[in-house]
Formats: structure tokens, sequence, C-alpha cells
């Protein structure tokens, strides 16, 4: 048997970075490798929610209906206060969703059943995960670093114990390297790069439990803000809830060493705990604890998200933070989605290798983001509240204040990449309300020709293509129709980012996806009298109209700001992001932006 | 090998109604055996489209996801008369949606994807169909036919020569059978059951093609009602359309025999008389004819659907019609959804056998009421349009008015079944609008505990239970609670149907699926103030109220006309039929629906 092998990209560690990564890579046809020092698959996990934006990125790849079927949705947050009487009241009630989102609540699903979707997906692409399989040394080979082809990372591993083939080593000669080993990366070490930030002061424990109690809002994220102490509380699949509960240090920590040490707590202690802050409501004990921990919270991001453009960290191996804000299997698979699609453009020859910087620019502002978020949100929940003896203390209203604020962020949908060669919002001028640098709005049009209504996110599948959105305006309108053909002279030009990309005889849909987009007209859209290039199959023109049973759909053009009688281009990334956008007058900057990663 | 053996469902045939009442016998855990004649699954199949309520049913067996994600959806209709200038133009589109549908539109799919839709639930619960296996012989024990456990039904089998054991002959010793052996079906010959009807005068040729056209609507379900003859045309699937496209006798009648004869109309011919009604329009020559064939309609209906309410016929065996309507596969799927509960009841001892006389009342009914829609529709769109020069013609304001005429039963979501032992609508007036004898109208509430947004149907899945719907009304109110406790306490009662049929120790929700929807109130629901026995799980509690996003939701109670300040009882049949209704002072009335057919 060989013991050295080639790949396009290896990735170390089969979480939700890693999995995501490979179902992206794999669905693209790149020969990769996914190896993981665990000897079986994950039993429970510690992650236990889906934001917006994540579900919105699993739609992408096809995988968002079995993710809705198997989750619990949240579509309230509760919120409890120090009553008047000792014991909590509840203080409000909020809608737990965000605005833009096109699934606008959280879906509760154990890690390990989110990983399966991704497993599954693999699977059906050939793809498994090696298990027990551990790196034991990376290296460069510096000469190879600026052929993009080249396989310049030579990394070493070990078969473990529990392998069929225990002790065998080999090496991999890859492209790419994604480090997603956790937050203890073996990869990150490996490649000297630091972790900054601190260790807090709070401790919380966790539990999942079956719950046999009067509070009302057990069903609810609620959260809890008692003089006893902070709990949040997580619905979630077959019935159960997760129990987020403050512990003080004495409960915990080992005085000898200063550290937190499980063995002092146990799931009855932990209960103990949180019935008190359920008071007057009553928590019975459980019969059955399903999995409980105890954590202290490190808050934490990486100095580096990447070495050489060649290896890559993601998730927890590039940055750690408190699991109550929700955000760990998130910011996890976001961060692999933001990888996948450069990976592939690199692989495939169509873009440059710097390209590959901009998963680190964009990512670790992220993380720090992130970071920035959960201090916030820790402090806020682990803080005494308010009551007349302790008028210093956090209020109701600081903490709907916080969580208005973080909304966007939290959810996903309000995250921002900045200007930069792959993010151009030069011409944000043209639609306003449509953020260069966020991902796309969802919104729902009417196909023209047979008055379906589909979500535009509908036609931005994650299938490694940049999408061309042509808002044509009226085109039953003479004059608008005219110059939407102008448009599509100039884009037939042999220069235009269009053709320049493409090899002879090679059809634009093979790297671009374009949709036309008109405005709503009286009648039927004349679908047929646009450009050929503009409408590439039957399916590929919408309306913005509603649908025939006037229940969604239409508005569009005034939502985002766009005008009806321009022709108006937006550049849609592969990753769902608006990456640029250009008035029909201004079509050369499309070009520009294109130049500037893409390769001829 | 043995030649003899003993099933409780012997089901003849794989088409539409044979897989469908395999596919809810098998998921109720009954013994089935089913055979076919054929010796391969269905190619293409004539069927083309599934109407809304059809796609109800399939969304109560957990199959409508697969369903929506392989069809077209068809949301518009299109009406096209001839013009003044001669060739046609367009008239009028209309919303092709039924006002109640929950999935309000058509969605075209060949019959053999609904098929493998149903065979892999099948294959699921263990069952696959014997193919080439044809019956030879029928025979009733008659001294068995009182008694539901006997197999009383004996029929031999033919091992056909395409079968892996030719010539091998059997015998099936069956508690009932079903005939769902298509139009020329054996079993209703068998049984020497007569159809009773006529065959019309109109010829139609059917061709599957991509089209090449100007035409505007292709991709909309349109009639072109030209003077050159009619057309309509279904969109379906891969790019295809059908187009329907009316015959003179001189096309295909051979005039030796006065028979249609195939072999005198080609695909190229049937194109030339499509092309003529399209004109002004152009319909280019296909260049691949997927599927075609030309028929002439029969207009009948079977004299019984049952033999000693022991052996069945379903589907085409005991209704023809024209395609045109859309509804051949429809009328199947519901002829065997309404029968398969019965069975289950019957089989388990639930039930009596005289249950099983509701089938042939229930469906011969809907059968001629669809010939009698079948004969309007056909001749509407076979007769000579009105122009100017031919006064007498069909308007086409006489198309939209039976268009809309119909939209309630062709869409399936109007059908209605007559009072009987089954359906009891004595207490309408408690609930004018919810119609006893329809199906359950789809209505969105929000689950009480933790606000999610659940249509009412996803509480009226297929699984062979009556459903209890308890409209408690506002149960915040101290006078409300206690009318809903009155109730319950009665229910609880030895003589209560929900105790009366169960063994000892048998818990209601075994044989009966109960919700409680209460009415809005001002903050949260007080669902733990409710009786145990309304309450059985948590998520069984709804409310009539908006989702968070005030998207969906809210005003039952005043849609179908119940009283907030009453508590009402709303029985659901299992195949989600309202079987009766009642106010909780009659709750006696409901004992007594119960027991005209229900074992105790």
């Amino acid at each position: 048997m060989s013991t050295e092998s080639f790949v396009d990209v290896l990735i170390i560690g089969a979480g939700p970075a890693g999995v995501m990564c490979a179902t992206a890579l794999a669905s693209a046809g790149v020969k990769v490798r996914v190896i993981d020092k665990r000897d079986t698959r994950l039993g429970t996990g510690q992650a236990d929610c889906t934001e917006p934006r994540t579900t919105e990125v699993l739609h992408s790849y096809g995988l968002s209906d079995r993710l809705l079927r198997e989750s619990v949705q949240l579509h309230m947050a509760a919120f409890y206060s120090p009553g008047e009487q000792g014991g909590i009241k509840c203080t409000d009630r909020k809608p737990d969703m965000a605005p833009t989102a096109r699934f606008p609540f959280k879906l509760a699903l154990n890690q390990a059943a989110v990983e399966a979707i991704f497993l599954d997906s693999m699977k059906a692409n050939g793809l498994e995960v090696d298990l027990s399989i551990a790196p034991t040394s990376i290296t460069f080979d510096e000469a190879k670093l600026s052929d993009p082809t080249a396989h310049a990372v030579k990394v070493t591993l070990q078969h473990l114990e529990t392998s069929p083939t225990p002790g065998r080593k080999e090496t991999v000669n890859a492209k790419f390297v994604l480090g997603a080993d956790g937050a203890h990366s073996w990869v990150r070490k490996a490649l000297g790069i630091t972790m900054d930030g601190d260790q807090t002061e709070h401790i919380w424990g966790a539990v999942d439990l079956v719950p046999d109690t009067d509070f009302p809002d057990i069903r609810n994220r609620s959260t809890i803000h008692s003089v006893n102490g902070s709990i949040m509380i997580i619905p979630r699949e077959n019935n159960m809830v997760r129990l987020y509960v403050q512990l003080s240090n004495q409960d915990v920590v080992d005085p000898s060493t200063g550290r937190v040490d499980k063995n002092r707590m146990t799931p009855d202690k932990l209960m103990a705990v949180a019935q008190q802050s359920f008071l007057p409501y009553v928590l019975k004990d459980a019969k059955d604890i399903n999995w409980w921990t105890v954590y202290i919270i490190g808050q934490r991001v990486a100095s580096k998200f990447s070495a050489h453009e060649r290896v890559f960290i993601a998730g927890d191996a590039c940055h750690t933070h408190s699991p109550k804000a929700g955000q760990g299997m998130n910011a996890s698979i976001n961060d692999s989605h933001n990888l996948a699609w450069k990976l592939v453009h690199v692989i495939r020859g169509w873009a440059d290798l710097s390209l590959l910087k901009s998963y680190e620019f964009e990512r670790q502002k992220y993380a720090q983001d992130l970071i920035n978020f959960d201090k916030t949100h820790s402090e806020l929940f682990s803080a005494k509240p308010k009551t007349k003896s302790f008028e210093d203390g956090v209020s109701h209203e600081d903490i709907v204040k916080a969580f208005k604020t973080f909304q966007g962020f939290a959810s996903g949908v309000g995250i921002q990449y900045s200007e930069s060669a792959w993010i151009d919002a030069k011409h944000q001028s043209c639609a306003p309300n449509l953020i260069i640098g966020q991902r796309m709005l969802p919104q729902v049009f009417i196909r023209a020709s047979d008055f379906c209504p589909y979500d535009i996110q509908d036609y931005l599948l994650s299938d490694a293509r940049f999408k061309v959105l042509v808002f044509a305006g009226n085109i039953n309108d003479k004059a608008q129709l005219a110059k939407v053909h102008k448009l599509a002279e100039e884009l037939e030009k042999p220069t235009s980012f269009l053709r320049k990309y493409l090899k002879d005889g090679q059809n634009v849909e093979s790297k671009f996806g374009v949709v036309t987009i008109t405005a709503k007209t009286e009648g039927l859209v004349n679908s047929l009298g646009l450009p050929a290039l503009f409408r590439p199959h039957w399916t590929k023109v919408l309306t913005d109209d509603k649908d025939v049973a006037q229940a969604t759909g239409g508005g569009a053009y005034d939502r985002f700001g766009i005008a009806q009688d321009k022709a108006t281009l937006v550049i849609v990334r592969p990753d769902g992001f608006v990456g640029t956008i250009a008035p029909a007058s201004r079509f050369e900057d499309v070009n520009k932006y294109f130049a500037g990663f893409m390769r001829a």
C-alpha cells in the first residue's frame, strides 16, 4: 500500500467547520481527504442552535429541508427578572426573529444531527471521514508556493491505536490544508499561531433534560435574571431543553489550583442551583440527565487564519467564546462557507491565489466582532440584576436593548464584510438598501413565464459560480428595453467579464449564473424580447410582482432602492454575499471588479 | 414452496389506486400483498397532474415534500379565443387556485414519478409489488362473510411468462381484496359489475414535447379555443409541456370499423393539427416527442364498487373519463385514501364491517359527480368557439364560468360526502363554515407553548385515528375554563367515546388524537390550566393567533363561525374529513356518532 498520496485539499477535523468545507468541496468535484483523530462520530455535541443565516447557507447547498424537518423552531424570547415578592416574574416576551431572515427563527438541533446532514451529503459525493488518524508534521515546499496547481504542503499522518491499521504512517501531499481541529487545534499550534484574548471569570454549567415544571416559558428561549443567579433556557428536540446555569467560583473551582474542576459538580448540584433561580416556579428533579458540563469562558481570536494562503484554520481553531450566545457551530459553518468557493476557484484555475487572502481578511474581522458581542452578552447575563436594594444592577431594559442591538449579528443576517478587492461598494447608491458586503437579501419574485413564486436565494445556490442579477426595469417599455439591449451588447464583447474568462466555445453559464429581474408590468412580461444573454433558460427571468394568491412577493425595486428606468447589475458572490453593484452605464467597473482576482 | 398463503388485504394492480392503498395499509402495519400483471414499472404514464386536495392527502402520509420537490407548480390559467384577424388571442388569465387549498396550485409530475413516491414509502415498510402475476379466479366463503377476522376471499394467481417462476399457480386467502386493475379491470369483470355510461364523440390526441414557440403562455395551463380546433396546454417537468389536441373523426377513425385507429395518426400529424390552432403563434416542429397517444372519451361509472364488503374496486376500474380535466390519478388516489382507514379499523377490530359500506356510498356518488363535471368540461372544450359568423358557439365567458363553477370540485377541496352513519351534520350550526362532510379546512394556528405556527392539517395525519379537536375558547377566562373542565369530566366517564372503546390500561391517544384549540388571549395561554385529557402532550394545545412575524394564522374562530364562549367538539375522520361537530352540551351526540360503527 502506498504511503504517499496526493489530494487537492486535506481537511483535518470533522466537526462542523470540517464537514461544511468537505461538503462544499466534494459537491464541486474537488479531490478531498478528511481525517479526524476521534474514533467514532459525535454522540450529541455541545452546539445546539442554527442561526437564521446558517439555515440560509444550508439551503444554498440543498440541505435545509432535512434541517428544518429534524429541528425545533424557536420563535419567541422571554425575559424574567426579580419580582417584588422575591423570585422571578416575566417582564417581557419578544419575537426572536431577525427582520430580513428568510427563515426567521433559530433551529435547535444537536451538533451530531447537524453534522450527519453534512456527512450524508459528502457520502452522496463519495467522500467519507477517515477516523482515528492524527497529523504529526506539516511542511511547505517554498519553491512551489506561488504555483496554485502545485501540491505545496506535505502532511504526515499517524494511524492511531483505534484505527483498523494502528501504527501506520503516511504522507499526504496537498495543494491546500484546512485545520478544523477545534479549540486545541494541532494545526494552529504547528503553524505557531497564537490565540489572543482572555479567560473570563464567568463560570457556567449546561444541562440537557426533559423538564417537569410549571414555568410558563419552558418551551421558549428564556433569559432568567434572578438574584440567585442567571439561567438561559434553550428548548430543543425530543422534548428536551438545555439550561445554562450560572455558577459561582466556590461551586466548581479547585482552590488549590484555581482551575475549574468538573468533579466538584454533579448534575444534581447543577439542578439544585437552577431550582433556586426558577423560584417561585417549581423545576422538578430530572429523571434522566441526557448530557451536562461545566465551563469557564475563554474569549480569544487567532492572530492569523492562514499560512502562505496554503493552510487555513477555521471554527473553534481560530475563535473561542461563550456557548450561550449560540454562535459556535454557526461561526464554524460560515468560516468554511466563506473559504470553500475560494478554494474551488483557485483549484479550477479560475482565480488567482490572492483570492484566498480574503478569507483571513473577512473572517478574522468577523471573529473579533463575535468576541466583542460575546463579551457584552456575557457581562450582561452574568451581572447582578437591578433590584431595589441593588440599583446599579443590570435592568430588563439593558438586556432588551442588547438583544435588539445584536439581533442582526447574532442571527448572522447582518454580517458585513469590509471593502476590499472582493467587495466593491463604489456604486452603492444604485441600490442603497441592498448593502454591498452583506448577504443578498431574501426576496420573493414571480417567474415571468409561469407565475411561480421563488425566493431569489433559490437562484443563488452555492455552486461556486458568481451570479449576475440584471435588474432590467419595465421591459415592456421600448425605451427601457433598448437600454437593456445596449447593455447586453457591451457584455457580449470579448473584453466583458462574461466573455473574457471563458475558453473557446465555453458557455457563459459554466462560470456565471445570469438571472434577469424585471419590474412589474401590466400584462405578461415580454421575456422573449430580452437579449438572449439575459435569458439563458426560460426559468431565468423573474418579475417583481406578487404571486397569484397575492400572498408573497412584490416591491423589491422599491425595497432595494433600484430605479425602474435604468438597468442595474448586481453581482452576488458564490457565498451569497453582494460583491458589487453597478449601473449599466458603468459596466466597466464590473469588468474591473472581476479583473481584481479572476484569471483570464 | 407453499402454494397457499394468507394476507389481510390482497391488492390487484399497482397503479395510483393500488399503491396508495398499499402505502396506507403498510404504514398501519396491515399484512398486504400487491400483485400486478405488468412485468416492469411504468415508464411515464398517462396521468400528469396532482390536484390541491391530493397534495394535502400526500402530506397526510408524509409524502408531499418529495412531490413538491420533483414537480412543477401551475399557478395561472390562460384562455385564448378566436381573434378578429383570424388566429387566436389571449382573452384572459386567471389564478389557477382553489381558494381554501393549503397548496393552492396543481402539481405537474408524471405518473411513474408519483407512483415511485408511494413505492418507496411501501418499501420502507417492507412491502414491494410482485410483478408478472395475474389473478385467475376469485371466490367467497359465504359462511365466513360475517366474521371480519376471517379470510373469506380466495384468489388464485398465475405467474406469467415474464415472472421468475413462470407457470406457477398459487392461492391467496385474503380478508379483503382491492381491485385496482384499471379500466379493463379483471376484478370488476370477475364480480360481474357493469360500467354504466357512454362513449363520447370527442377524439383527442395527447403529446409530450419540449416546445419551441413564441406562444406567450406556453408555461401556463392554457386553453386554446380556435376555429381550427381546441388545445389544452399542461406544462410539466423537464421543460416539457403536454398538448391535448382536438382531432376530427377523419383524422383517426377507421371508416371500415368506425373505431379509433392510432395507426392513422403520427406525432408529426398531431403537431401539424396543433400548429394550425396555435396561429398566429409559431409552434416549431418538435425535435423529440417523449410520448404521444390518441383517445376517444368514455364516460362511465361502475354499477357497484364492492362485493359483500370484501372485495372493492378503485380508480379506473370504477370510473373512466376524459384525461383533460386532470382528475384520473387524483380520483384513484382519493378512492384508496377513503377506503384504507376503514379497512384498518375493521382489521384491527375497531369498527364493524358495516363501516366498509361507506366506501361505495361516498365514492360512487363522487364518481357520478366526476362524470357530470367531465361531460360539461369536455362539451365546452370540444364545441366550436363563438365567432361573428357562428354566434351559437361557446364564448370565453362560458368557459370562465365553468372554470369557476368547477374549481372546488376539480381541485378536490370542495368534495362533499353526504349525510350518513359516518357523516352527521346535526349540529352544523355550531360551526357553519366548517362543512361537515368536507375535508377539514387548512388553517394555521400557533402552538401555545412555543409560538410555532402549524397548519391544523399537520395534526391530522393519516394514522387511522379519529381526531378530536376541542375548541375551548378563551381559557384564561375562569368561567370558560370551568365549562371546559365540565366537558372533560363527561368525556372521562366510561360511557364516553373517548373511554368506551379502550381496553383496560389503554391510552386515549392509541385510538384518538386529541388537540385543544384555544381562542386568542392577552398574554400567554394558560395551557397547564386545561384538563389533562385535553393536553396529552405539550405540543397538543394550539391558539388561534398570528405567528410572531404577523405573517400567518389567526381568525379561525370567526372564519369557522365557532363561538368563543362555548366549548365545541369537532370530530375529524382519519381521512381528514369532518365527521361531526357538537357543542359541549350535546357531547352525547358524539357518543352516538361513534356508536354507529365503532366496536366496544
